[in-house]
C-alpha cells in the first residue's frame, strides 16, 4: 500500500507463475514447458535478424507472423490478431471484448489468470463449477453475461471438450464473445478455429510457448472474425504499438515454417505421456485423461503438498495449486523420458514412506 | 464499431505510430531510431540466448537486467521496474499511479501517446499550454491533479529543462507522482535520476530503443522509489508475468556492458545533430535547439506538410504531426552524416521551388 499507488491497486490480486530456479540439474515440470524446444529454423531465423536492423522499431502490425499464423489456419490477415505471450493478448481480450458491465463466466477450476484480469479491469466474474469428473458442462454458460471464456483443454485439468460441446455453447451466446484458449489444443484437443466461419462471436486464442517450444520468445495470438480483431487492435494501439520484437517475430514466423519438426516433438509428448500417466497409475495415483503436455493427478494415500515438497527437496519441480477442489492434485509436466523416469523414482520413493513418517 | 466491442472502445483514439515502409534505399529519419545500431556485445549476447533454452519461460523478475540498470544508475533492485519498451511501462505508470480521480497534467504540446492513455484508462487529462518559445513552465503545474508527467527532453520539440525545474515541480505536487520520460535523455539532457533519492514521488523513465540502438528489441525501464515501483509490478503481474523475453533480456543486459559504444555512437549522433541544425538554419529553418536525436524546424516560406510530401516522393521519411501549434514543423531524426546529406539536398532542391509551383 502507497498514497501513490492508484485506488485499483488495492483491489488487485496479482497472477503467481511456477517459480522459475536457477538451480542445476532441476527436473522442471512445472510451468508446461516444451522439453524439445523450438524448431532448428526458428533458431536460425533469430540467428539472422540479430544484426544491425535491431535499431529499428518491429513491424507494429506484424505482418510476416500474422500471414504466416493465418495461413497455418487458413484464415485471413486480417481475422488474426498477436501479442506479447498469449497472456498479453487474453489481457487487451478481457479490456476489450469481454467488459460489458455484466459478469464473464468460466469454469471454477481453470486457468487462474481469469480472475486475475477481472480485477484489473473492473469485471466480474462468475464461475461456474466443473463436474464432479472435473469436466466443463456446457448447460451451465447460457443467460445473460459479458462473455464466456473456457480453456479447451482446460488447465489444470488437462480435459478436452468436443468440439459440438463447443458450439451449443456459442449458440447459447450468440451476442456475446466466447473465448477458446487453447494453449494446450496441438496435444490431442480440437481446435474451433473450424467454427470461426459460422460464428462472428467466436474467438480463438493459441501459444507458441508449449507445443512450438518458445515460451523464451512470448508470442501468442487469436483468431476471430475481423470485427473481433478489430477490437483487439484498438487496444493494443492505445496501450503499446510494437509488442512484438523482431527477434520474436523472426523466430516465430519460422517456426510455422517446419511442420515437420511440430508434428515430430508433439507426437513425442504425447507417447511419453501415455507412458507417464500408465506408471503415476501403477503407483496408485488417479491420473485424469490429458488432452495436454501435462497430467494432472492425485494419490489417495499421500498429501499432495507433501509430495510437491519431496520432490522439490530431490531437485524436481511440480507444480501444486492450494485451491478450493484441486488442492489434493499435483501438475506435472511431461518433459522427456528421462525428466519422468526421475520422477517416477522418486515418487516411487516418496510413496514407499510409511503413512506416520509422512505426518512427522 | 461492432456490438461485441466493449463500450470503452468507443472513446478510444489510438495512437498512431510513425510509418515503418519496408522499402529500398529508404532514408527514414521519422521515428527517431538510432543510426548506429547496438553494441556488438548485445549481438553477441543474443546469438548466446537464442537455442534449446527458449523452451523456457524467461525469469520473471527480470532480475539480470533490473541489475544491469540499477548498477548503472546507481540503485538499488527494488528500485527497478522492466517492461516490453517503454511505451508498456508507461501504459502500466498511468494505471498503476495516475488514476486518482483527478486529471493528470502534462504539456499541450508533448509524446501524444500520453492522452490516449488517459483514454485507454478512463483518466481526465489537463494539457499546460508550453510558453510561446515553446518550453514547459513548470509554474503552471500546481495545483490538485491526479500526477504529472513530462518528457524531459520534451518530445516533438527537443528542448530540454533544467534538473532545478524538475525540483520545483516535484516540491510542487509532493503528494502526487511525477513521472519523467527521459526517452531521450542521453543526446544533452540531465537525468532525474539523482533526484531520486529526495524524492520518493519521482518515477524515471528510460528507454534502450533510442541510444542503445534496441528499438526492434523493445525494452524499457522505470525507476523510483521501491513503493513507486512495487505499485508497477501489482498491475504487471495482474497483466504478463513474462512481459521481456529471454532475447531482449540477454542483449538489453549485455548493451550495458559496452559503455564504449553507447559513449561513441551517442556522441556522433549530437555531432551530426549539430551540423544537421546549422546546415537547415542556412537553407532558412527555425531550428528549436534540440537536446534529443532528432531536430523540430520550420521554415517561414513552405508549408511543411508540402515539404514532408516532396521528401516522401524522394524516398526520405521524416515526421510531420497536423497537430496545433506544431504543423508547420517537421521532426527529423538525427540520421549518419549520409543520411543527412541526402535530407539536406532533398530540401535544398525543393526549397528552390517558387512559391506559384508550391502552391499549384
Amino acid at each position: 500500500m502507497s498514497r501513490f499507488w492508484s485506488p485499483l491497486l488495492n483491489q488487485l490480486t496479482p497472477y503467481v507463475p511456477g517459480e522459475q530456479l536457477a538451480v542445476p540439474h532441476l527436473v522442471k515440470l512445472n510451468t508446461n514447458e516444451n522439453p524439445y524446444g523450438p524448431s532448428p529454423r526458428a533458431l536460425q531465423a533469430i540467428a539472422d535478424a540479430a544484426g544491425d536492423a535491431l535499431r529499428l522499431y518491429p513491424d507494429p502490425h506484424a505482418t510476416a507472423l500474422r500471414t504466416a499464423i493465418a495461413q497455418r489456419h487458413d484464415l485471413a490477415l486480417s481475422q488474426v490478431f498477436v501479442g506479447n505471450g498469449s497472456d498479453e493478448v487474453l489481457a487487451h481480450v478481457f479490456q476489450a471484448l469481454l467488459n460489458h458491465g455484466q459478469p464473464v463466466l468460466f469454469p471454477d477450476v481453470s486457468y487462474s489468470f481469469y480472475p486475475v484480469y477481472c480485477k484489473l479491469y473492473g469485471i466480474q466474474a462468475r464461475t461456474v463449477p466443473l463436474n464432479e469428473r472435473f469436466e466443463i458442462e456446457v448447460a451451465g454458460y447460457g443467460g445473460a453475461c459479458g462473455g464466456v471464456i473456457i480453456a479447451n483443454p482446460n488447465a489444470p485439468t488437462g480435459l478436452a471438450l468436443p468440439l459440438a460441446d463447443i458450439e451449443r455453447l456459442l449458440q447459447l451466446q450468440p451476442d456475446r464473445v466466447v473465448v477458446i484458449d487453447e494453449a494446450y489444443v496441438d496435444f490431442g484437443g480440437e481446435s474451433a478455429v473450424r467454427l470461426l466461419g459460422r460464428h462472428p462471436n467466436l474467438l480463438v486464442v493459441q501459444t507458441m510457448s508449449k507445443s512450438r517450444g518458445l515460451a523464451g520468445l512470448r508470442v501468442g495470438y487469436a483468431m476471430g472474425s475481423a470485427e473481433l480483431v478489430q477490437g483487439l487492435e484498438r487496444v493494443k494501439e492505445s496501450f503499446n504499438s510494437y509488442p512484438v520484437d523482431r527477434l520474436a517475430m523472426a523466430g516465430a514466423t519460422a517456426s510455422f515454417a517446419d511442420e515437420a519438426w511440430f508434428e515430430h516433438t508433439r507426437q513425442a509428448v504425447m507417447r511419453t505421456r501415455s507412458a507417464l500417466s500408465t506408471s503415476l497409475r501403477e503407483l496408485g495415483f488417479e491420473v485424469l485423461p490429458s488432452s495436454t503436455n501435462f497430467v494432472f493427478a492425485r494419490h489417495p494415500g499421500f498429501d499432495a503438498g507433501w509430495l510437491a515438497q519431496g520432490l522439490k527437496q530431490r531437485a524436481i519441480l511440480v507444480r501444486h495449486f492450494r485451491l478450493p477442489r484441486i488442492e489434493q492434485f499435483l501438475r506435472i509436466t511431461v518433459g522427456t523420458d528421462e525428466d519422468c523416469a526421475a520422477l517416477l523414482a522418486a515418487l516411487r520413493d516418496l510413496t514407499a514412506t510409511p503413512a506416520s513418517i509422512q505426518a512427522a
